[in-house]
């Protein structure tokens, strides 16, 4: 039998906290996904002024960050034409998503679940998820 | 120019309070959603052990809720073959969610948004949206 | 070679205008979609005020009207289990609407396109489609 | 409660009009499509000639330039493979558009709407909706 760990609902609010916080200091209201270690949603927020077509980019960010195991923004450098992983970001029913801001949640080299970010650039959005990650890991002690 | 009001983010985090409550009266953990008022998701929790089939079932609950600005159990009923309502569950991509538990959010006789609740029978998610809305209620004083 | 008949803008400005004084008559704000023979869109209007679930549904009850080459109604009384054309609503990637209130648009007997009303109950919506194809041969002089 | 502007149907008829005169000018018949702030379909038209493939893709660069605030043009230049943006076409469940021709109708800042135009290439397309925002605010005097 398989044991995994994954994220709890209180451990998705810190997560949250993170980014609303990061969010509020770049002065951009964001769009927040959490999932758990399968990519399925635990918590969104769409913080007021948050833009509508980010609502499923940062759920689709979240849900790869997680289920591919790598930051999406790694896959938009491996997702060119002519590159052997090219074509990936329409897979999955569209819901792949390779444009930065999405990120697996790790502790001790295990995914426990995704983050996703959208509303910003996606300079922005990953920067925004990284600052939550670091909030996540200095608020709960876990190692990645 | 038409001017809408709709739910801040502050005022569906009072919402899913409001549901989360009543979800652990009841023992049943239960995904909640809440959308604006034209039935865009602003905030999602999976409590501990919410369904995951009911992620996106919580979803378009409150997205009907809102977007149609009846309850989803209204729908149930009318719902029926050979009824002339018959068919509108499949409407709207299958976001058209006709289970029991999906609500819209009034203030002063307008829809300002929309709740969901899934995971438990539907017959218990609408009584856990219910006590969503009257806790929204007592706490902001706002009048359906 | 084939030759078709389908209407124009003008024609479907005709179609809205009789939909948009019954749908005031009426007191309801209706979602109004005309389509041509093929069941493609030319005109739609979302009155002040028409639900945000009642875009899409519009649009389907107008392709099926003039696609399916009869009234959405007439399929929902066809549309019950046990019955030889139970399931027609799922087909069409889910365009195809059994929900009263989807006309065709016929002139000498020929389809020429379709009209969809949808934001009351299907007796209204149906009633205001009437009212339109009455308003669209008073005034144009096409005979159904 | 947080408060929005969104178009009227008669000030979407406003938009119509300009892009419509304006395709005339041109000499390419238009689909041209209005949304509100959240990007829901508020207005269609087909003109006589328009492009079939041209219906759903006037709709999605309305609700992209409502949904995303930005003009769809604006994303075409950001959505290059190796970019960081790359993918975002494919996001939106395929509705997110980044072919020029979508732009965000905004009063004093505030992104009331969207419209969308396709059946010329996407310079006309972008050069229609830009014709069709000025006529707007020569009409209405709303500034940006």
């Amino acid at each position: 039998m398989l044991t995994s760990k994954r994220l709890s609902i209180e451990e998705a609010e810190i997560l949250m906290r993170g980014a609303a916080d990061e969010a509020r200091r770049m002065g951009i209201p964001m769009c927040i996904a959490v999932t758990d270690d399968s990519g399925q949603l635990i918590r969104f927020d769409r913080m007021d002024g948050g833009k509508i077509s980010s609502i499923s980019i940062a759920i689709d960010k979240a849900f790869t960050g997680a289920a591919a195991r790598k930051g999406t923004h790694v896959y938009n450098q491996l997702c060119v034409p002519g590159e052997p992983t090219f074509g990936i970001h329409v897979t999955n029913g569209g819901h792949f998503c390779v444009i930065g801001g999405g990120l697996p949640v790790t502790v001790d080299g295990q995914v426990v679940g995704g983050i996703g970010i959208s509303s910003g650039t996606a300079i922005e959005d990953q920067a925004c998820a990284e600052a939550a990650l670091n909030h996540f890991r200095e608020q709960t002690g876990y190692r990645p």
